[in-house]
């Protein structure tokens, strides 16, 4: 019996990371601990977001709040991916989302931009990742993120988020040179603040890279996937599995399947089937249902949900997510029935 | 001799858009007609958007302009996708896109939405394009378009346009029936709206499907490709080219190559030669030159343009353009540049 019990006494999690054979499909949410959980809102009816995700006691608490709740297999740091930039000397404000007081457009804003230690740059973050391991069970591992170089490039040169990015594209194309040196700088505050995190307890990482799905293949070559590369060859010796999330990447994958990444997040675009044969039997996938369709009757949801299955067991190392995060608006039972459903069924859709 | 020059009686557009050989690549730019042209700007300080839209001289003007300055090979008539909706009982304006008045999400709205006859309709539009055609060489045919009713869906539903537009997807699988009785309505009203413009004289009709790629390949399957293939088959008849631009849709292709269209625009994501390995050599492409290289120096945008011109002409029937709408802050200089390296390079890449 391939799928032997003695096999789970590592977290289902990692096991699905490495691509080896699992009980059953293990399952997370992007966004899990947020806005659509009453006791998160209640927090935040406290403190401000900036504030939450700098105070290790709140952002351990919110990181458990959904842990508590659902029967899931992963928790994921609470945090932004801009927390670690503000530290480069870059200004911002969250209305909700990241606000950029003075946008990087000038030689002199990039020579400006500090790479600080990490250690110095985001204390609270390692403090905040010590305190949920204390409180998780050991069947349940810690993901720790950080944001893409090129996803964090677009809010720095943009200044805020936008339907199109065009000044972040704008600039990248007219001051390529320019662009690669921001990229440069992010990348190595990103390698360091990954490895603070894998260090303080983190048991995984995952690299969002939201807005890969802006560019061609070719700039995204040029631009964006070098700096992942250079993130995941510099991580490797952490011997932790790492996650990468090229999002509205479906032209990407035929380049992404190189980068190193023990798993690739699909969203819900891309059918998992399609990534695969793309991405070949040695990468793990992670996802990909669309988030709205926990909008859906319980009855459509439960056929989403096995269609999703049915799609991702094609092979071993498949871990059950949503194609990007959860909405604010979604009712909390619907993800209780979603967790519940993947639990119940999944082996059946495992070959 | 394939390419011969009697086969350029028809014009090249149209000669391409049948996937016929010609002897260069025809080449206009999506959004042609727009805010990066001065004498554009200087027509919209004196009247508004909505009013541009519906009076036929100025309409026909604005759509002149950018033939009057390149060397195009199609005109693209001056409006906007909610035009013909309005009429269907929504209260819009502009500002600058689409915002409806009251949202269409229940039941009673739905009902109550009109299928109006396009003469009455719309009869500025047909007015407009019987003063182009007046107007244009008879080398240089006259695009009409309309939207795709899974886009207009998405702004009458989620009221503006949006990043997530998670109003629109969120009724979309919460209220699955009531959003197909929204969607036939809207096929019903298009198929009535571009067999109008037809009639005025336009010479191909382009189906722009803004939003398409919101939706995963089940979803699109079912809520926005039928009403696409309902009318391309009920404008078969008219005997013209028919152009359809999933925009994003990368992994909707596949579904896609059976939608009976003559020509599929693609968007700057895929590239065309993995858009023409999918859609096959009875389908023409067109596209998708990233907006964004514009603001690339001469050198590289020439690059970036051989690019396109290479990867679409592994076979007949490419017709040159952007990969989505050319932004306001482009400089006219770089499009004339655009305009005359696709005219002097594309026979070299042709095959």
């Amino acid at each position: 019996m391939t799928r032997s019990s003695n096999l789970e006494a590592e977290p289902l999690f990692i096991s699905a990371c490495y691509c080896k054979p699992t009980s059953r499909t293990p399952v997370w949410i992007m966004r899990q601990a947020g806005r659509y959980l009453p006791e998160y809102r209640k927090i935040r009816s406290q403190v401000d977001f900036l504030t939450l995700t700098k105070t290790p006691d709140l952002a351990a608490e919110v990181t458990l709040q959904p842990i508590r709740r659902f029967d899931l297999d992963a928790a994921i740091l609470f945090s932004d991916i801009m927390t670690p930039v503000e530290g480069m000397g870059v200004g911002m404000e969250f209305n909700p989302g990241p606000i950029v007081s003075e946008p990087i457009r000038t030689a002199s804003q990039i020579d400006a931009l500090r790479v600080p230690d990490a250690d110095e740059n985001v204390p609270f973050v390692a403090e905040t990742i010590k305190i949920i391991r204390q409180e998780l069970p050991s069947t349940i591992p810690l993901i720790g993120f950080a944001g893409a170089p090129f996803t964090l490039f677009t809010y720095l040169v943009e200044g805020q988020g936008s339907k199109t990015f065009s000044q972040a594209r704008s600039f990248l194309f007219s001051e390529p040179e320019l662009s690669l040196r921001i990229l440069e700088k992010l990348t190595d505050v990103m390698i360091q603040y990954l490895r603070t995190q894998a260090q303080a307890g983190a048991q995984a990482l995952m690299i969002f890279d939201s807005w890969a799905g802006l560019l061609s293949v070719e700039d995204y070559r040029a631009f964006a996937y070098p700096s992942v590369c250079r993130i995941i060859k510099s991580l490797g010796h952490l011997d932790i599995p790492l996650i990468y999330f090229p999002n509205q990447g479906a032209s990407l994958l035929g380049t992404v399947k190189d980068c190193g990444a023990d798993v690739v997040g699909i969203d819900w675009r891309t059918s998992l089937s399609a990534a695969r044969e793309v991405l070949g039997s040695e990468v793990a996938v992670q996802g990909n249902l669309d988030p709205m369709a926990l909008f859906s009757s319980k009855k459509d949801l439960g056929s989403k949900i096995d269609n999703v299955l049915k799609q991702g067991g094609s092979g071993p190392g498949h871990i059950f997510n949503l194609g990007h995060g959860i909405d604010r608006m979604t009712d909390p039972d619907r993800v209780a029935f979603l967790v519940e459903r993947v639990r119940e069924r999944s082996q059946a859709y495992m070959l």
